[in-house]
């Protein structure tokens, strides 16, 4: 059994590459700085289900992406979640979050409609990432 | 400095037990099997700054808890969530959820009020965990 993205996080998401054991998405909502992190293991709903290696691998790759974030974005804060109700393959969300944005200091799950990224928006967070991508070791 | 629980967890937590490095809390509200892992380290609101060994053995009682917790309610999902918008101090929620459940499939931060446990069912939940604590290696 090979990992396939769930369908609903292709539609819903840009891929922007990957590190050894995840592959990081941006959310199509200009609204937050929002990225998951996807194990790419077939068949995970629970972060319990991964072997040890994986999860450690997963804290590792979970913690370089934030620091980067708060870094890169300024944050305010990062809220971090594997919730999965809807989408039953585990994917665990990184959001940059500022005490000035529309949902402080609720958080952003299920709150607004999703407004997608202009195209050159999705350019500008792509670079913005890619040298992360590439220098994780 | 030493760690100190924060007032607002220590208000509306019940404290269960310690991992090796996790103070383990119910919070109080019997609408929700709802536990919160609090790193015993001081000043940390973000996962990332904790140092590598303490990131690893956070991801080993998270998923230690998180299987537990999923056997001993029969669980549908389990929510995990790093936010910290409100109560800054890095703590991490486990939180059973059901199909069944009032919130589903939305996350339940915010969502309610909270309904405190009775005494009996609070001494029926430490039972239920004391085991899991006890037996952690």
């Amino acid at each position: 059994m090979t990992f396939q993205l769930h369908p609903r996080l292709q539609q819903d998401c840009i891929e922007l590459g990957h590190f050894k054991l995840c592959r990081l998405l941006l959310l199509n909502d200009s609204q937050f700085p929002w990225f998951l992190l996807v194990p790419e293991r077939p068949d995970l709903t629970e972060q319990y289900q991964l072997n040890k290696s994986d999860r450690i691998q997963l804290i590792n790759e979970s913690c370089y992406l934030s620091e980067n974030l708060a870094a890169l974005f300024n944050a305010d804060k990062i809220n971090i979640g594997a919730i999965g109700n809807l989408v039953p393959q585990l994917h665990i969300h990184h959001i940059v979050r500022y005490c000035s944005d529309p949902a402080w200091p609720e958080p952003v799950w299920g709150k607004f409609d999703a407004i997608n990224y202009t195209d050159d928006k999705i350019q500008k967070i792509t670079q913005l990432l890619n040298p992360i991508i590439n220098n994780y070791e």
